[in-house]
């Protein structure tokens, strides 16, 4: 059920009398989201845009994470990013349940079975370096519902590598194509295969890289047409369309 | 057939002796593309990641455009993107075929009948600034397949504006958003729908607009998950990646 | 009782013979501050500009915040701004009647009793991140003079969250709007409500947000009109604007 | 009566069986604009936001803006910036009653009386290149209901011609500082006034002032608190948050 | 012989009473260039650094160019860069020897047999756009006396079409490598051949290629390593270089 | 008679009776500048910081220039910056007595006797392409009272062109040092003499040379001790402080 | 025995019937790399680019370092980069063979004698500072065959201790030129020598520095022609580039 | 005697016999500096430009300072900048003699008694924050010879606080005006004095600021002519440009 077929339900409810005025206000009003004072989780959200709300850790407190995710958890699988060591130490000492991934820096907790979609979203990245980022997008593409494998250090500097794994790579239904440096991983690959693929530029290098901006740049300016791109080092991101163009083929 | 298979087909000729290893060597060379000098045309491109080659207005002169038009639609339909009104003359008195259309400023040769796939293509622009680029993707959709459909003026300083239109913008398989100043829109339709999205900055603006690096900028960090950037004014590219999206429900 | 009276009457003294020229000089020069060695003490600003001089933390030692402290608490409450807490301990065991407030990181005097202006000061933010701007803002409006209240967690990525504080929102004097990322909050609320907003951008986020780059670019070209922008994270500089604002209605 | 009211209206009156629910719908949707195919032009904006909706020339065809032009004239009065001599005479052409203003780069229609408040606007420039931008923004205080005075030329190499203006400057309700090059105009007056500033940067100057950023910058990073800023040379923007706060005193 | 040389020479010849002291002075000052007022024509730059001294166009009016060639070409064959079509057609109606290459903008004189030596310089462009950069290379090359092929058209999302001409390439002493964009050629060539390789980022582009900072970022941060870089479309700089490396075999 | 003087001797005159209050108010407000309409002229400016007031041409009409003009050389010598031809062509219609100098871009009034300080300023460019700021210093400082050479094309590429004028580069009071791209000459220079050196950033290049930036950044950054810089193609602001400095040798 | 040898072999080897489809692609599969997990070691790379692939330790973990090690030194000496002193520790306690050099940050493995060619690398420092980064361009060097030698602390702001050692500069066969803050000292020693240079920014100096921009954009822009340009504190790349070039005479 | 003088004696005595060549060579080479292997000393720079070489601490081990310490300090006074408080424990526990000024981080040795000339040198801070610049540029001034005061807090936020201070201002040969964020008070100096003003900006400050960037920028642009500006932070180079000035009156 969307978004308008419960406003029009509500206003059919209002004709028929069988709804006051304020009570529907009201309605419209407390479904989405739950207040805990600090945060508004928006359990509704799932219905609006086709994902849970997710928890950004960065600039959070231990303990703030760690109540959202005992707000979430009654209802949902849930799932944290950019969560520290100590912050995922303090948050599994209250949720014991809870898994911690430290290559991907992610914190989930899986009490509802996943039930996956027939796409397969294919991570490939550049060099060892940016694994971590991979990890994160792989972790996020499970907990949303989609089958994701990762290929790593396949850089353009040695490129036999990767056409070695191009059959493989022609497997998946989506590809998110991870690089830090100059970022031409994902033009090669753009030229080769007819899949939507999403850019992750990685902050990964020195100097001329100005922390990431060599590879943003490499990739918005991609010669491969249809690459699109994400924030960069943001795996999350780019998992989450993934999955929403992973899921049209169900 | 793909790449992969041709490949193979090859190398089982030549076990088979049907083919010496030189005619080999040739056979894989010469399908891809046509060498007119200046420029290789890709006519094989379209197998290998889904989509004819196309021409790149800005950079060449109007005698090349027309050359390479004049050798692309023996074969082909025919796209150029970025060109002038001069340049578009110029071709046309050589190729009186091609359309041009002034706002997109493309070039099309539409000869052979273009079969759409199911998939519609959303293209939501935040201000009337913004539908030259719109355009360019609404052209280039049609020529790569995919329906289109245009939406504008719906930016977020009138948000009303938008949500009026909502229906209309949850029937697209894969939404095009394209703004200007700080590209808010992206981030606020990323809230509402479930639809892949990919966000078009344009150079609409001025000051700390720097050409476009605002809108940029505010897409990359929108606070939507699953929002795509392509480059500033790119309206062709975002339709490319939109086309390949929407293809995958076929 | 203004400047110009200040210096007209003194000139009138000195006509009247009421007061010789050198001891004129030096009642003009003696007024407004006081010299404690390394810093002049600015007590006169308040009849100059409206508010009281505030003590700046940051790259100060412990030991200047400290004397400071001291000098202005004998006339005047006292506020200081971006005080770590490292600074804050120590300030308190030299001058015990302050009070740290650890998530704004101000450190307050308030011997004087504070009155407040009719005008409320409404601060927004994007997300629970956000927070510690928010705190340095709300309590610089309250030592300056003016009610204020926090929203937060209101962010455009689910603005039905937004919409459904919009009553409480437009009861404000004046706003503040409090976001990183994009800064888009302040586009969509400008184009929703009347009363004055002052934008402030925050560092929240990562990548292409540039160290709070992509909010403050995002929110100076904003499609909304008469929206302004502070610094970077400058809850204070907001406050400061909101309370000149606010005492209008006074 | 506000957008709240309107929608309660509507929603008792469906409750009432005055009205059905597919009207109702409708008539949600019908006030507050009305689409011109291009452009949508929103009458409703002055009651949701204060002000009606002005346009902005730039990027846009002369042919558009005498189009939307003649819509807006039939209700309101009409302002449009950014307007290029030869936009302005074939709007003229077709709009006689329009007046351009070529140092500000208006045009406008005032066929209805204005009715000023009570408020009242000072415009202060640091030299005689920036009086376009100040142009620009008396021309658009003055369609929005507030008078506006321009004290011009008064930049802090010579900081005496400031002084010489204090009593005329201290006049103004709320003020509006327009600087190139170091901006630091604002800074000065921000210390010497205890009334609300929006400082406007322009690109005056060359080298390192970067086309603005030097004045964006350095109005940003006032060393007086309080100043607010918008972008490079938008005397528009300006005077839009200069009017909202002037009407606060009605 | 080389400075050193010259200079112990003279010693020598002051030492044996041979040159008194002033002379001395006088033979070290005269030999290296000629002083025609506004300009220092530098003869001697071939013993010095290897190369003659170039006329950089851009800057000079054709009255200064036409004057420095005149003086130039009594010694040496002459090659001007940056050469507008106005320009050229001005120096060669005072100098009608010279010839004009308006795809490289080059003016050249070559009275004098140029002597080729063993090296070849290879060429290789990403795309058609870069022809003029390739072409103001290759003229620079034959002028310092070293042979040069051009390959173009060869980008990375096409990559087959490198491919079929690494034959070609890896015939090259040293390879020149030109591209806009993202600037992924080097990249990639550089992890297949084992000879130097001097990259070229170029303008080609709009948006984030940032009139060539997204190639010079890319090719500075290339995977690949042993990739030089010279300045954004500087053909003329990378060919200096290039040539340098080449004469190493003669 | 300086500023402080002069406001003590109207204070004195105020006691003595011999000056009513308003009248001195008055007085100190008359003296140092006429109010022409749009621009304040600052006749006073001389005794206050030691030079008149120059106009800068830019971003002004030419009737503006020519009415500046007019009112300043009735008192005295006049300089302007910035003048195109045009403009100059029109000031001159109207003000015969004045002088264009087309490389320098400066037009000059110099109807009352220079008289010149002992000091000498010494103007140094890296190539013939940096001469019109060189022309442009040399004018400011002629008017401004100070002898000026200018040593043109002695860049650090070929530094035997430089050292080879060492001798009468040492004869300068004080150095002005022009050079564009990589700015490398105030360094040289700066270890190899004792005196000031003020060196000019020039917008001379292109590429990485950003319009100036590469110099600019260049020159701050200096390894020689004690090289202050001004603004890129400031050639006006290095003369002022030089003839600063050059008069305290008076 | 390069790589197109090998696939015309394979080639030949299946029309002989010698070999089998299935075995032809593996064998063309199998020979470059030795995939162990997180990292695909690329021991074909010496024959592809001539040189072995190098460990950039930043961005990896101590286990991952040593383990690629303890895989490669089978085969050949190692080389890694960018190696903390913690790094070493761990690497050489499970590797006891390996050298560290705290100066440059590289750890190396040398079992196989190594074969210096006849090419002689010329290290130039302009500081102290820069030390570190010519000690990996040295390392490097060594590591790929190539005699190197350091000359240090001969910046421009002392160019007398340049001019002392140029007979030692000019008996290498290329030149490494590194310097900081400006980087001038590669125009100066590009303006004296013939031979080929690589110059390498570094992050030495502070404020306009931005870690290595200043002399980054200083050296693109190098008015000395020729000049080519690597990563910020990139040793190790300008080492490669050398070797190539060095390698050019044997 | 200067250097040319010296040159010229050394080639009369290899005129009249007294010198042999090798041994005049030799000589030329052995005076200006002492090589210690990691650097090379350059005693005789006071010869050259005026002052003795300086340490630059920052990038230089301890050991390292330490040892130049010593060699310099047999022949000169020595002064060493940028150094942490660690290593000037080291330092001082090697050379008992030498002071650390803990707020400028400087380190001198002053066993020569220092003979200072006639003329002063200002400094003035906008801020107590920027004490530490201002520190370093007094104690550089000293040690080169010339007197300094410091006058500190009267930014322009608090103008009469700078008024206030102008007669003592107006004492000083020369000035260093030292401020952060807007950088504004050397504009406002600027036109209101005639001295000679080296403007440093500073990094204090946040967001905006960009490590210095607003003021840097700001004092470049700035309106007050004959402004001219060092690198960020500064303060030694700003005493030896003042020192070079303030010595001209002797």
């Amino acid at each position: 059920m969307n978004d308008n077929d419960t406003i029009k339900a509500v206003l059919n409810e209002i004709r028929d009398g069988r709804l006051d005025v304020d009570t529907g206000l009201e309605k419209l009003r407390d479904l989405p989201y739950q207040d805990i004072g600090h945060t508004k989780i928006d359990h509704h959200r799932k219905l609006r845009n086709g994902f849970p709300e997710v928890i950004y850790g960065e600039g959070k407190t231990p303990e703030q994470v760690s109540e959202i995710f005992k707000h979430m958890q009654e209802l949902n699988n849930v799932l944290a990013t950019r969560v520290s060591a100590d912050m995922a130490t303090y948050v599994k000492s209250c949720n014991p349940d809870v898994i911690y991934n430290s290559l991907g820096r992610t914190l989930t907790y899986t009490g509802n079975k996943i039930s996956y979609g027939k796409g397969k979203v294919g991570i490939i990245t550049a060099g060892t370096s940016d694994l971590g980022v991979a990890e994160e997008a792989k972790v996020t593409c499970e907990m949303l519902g989609s089958k994701a494998f990762v290929i790593s250090d396949v850089g353009v500097a040695g490129i036999h590598r990767l056409f070695d794994r191009m059959d493989q790579i022609r497997e998946a239904t989506v590809l998110i194509i991870i690089a830090g440096m100059e970022g031409a991983l994902s033009s090669v690959i753009g030229g080769l295969v007819h899949q939507p693929i999403i850019a992750v530029p990685t902050s990964v290098g020195y100097g001329a890289n100005f922390s990431g901006l060599s590879a943003l740049l490499g990739m918005l300016t991609s010669c491969a047409s249809g690459v699109t791109v994400v924030n960069i080092d943001n795996g999350f991101g780019a998992a989450c369309a993934a999955c929403k163009i992973a899921k049209l083929i169900d």
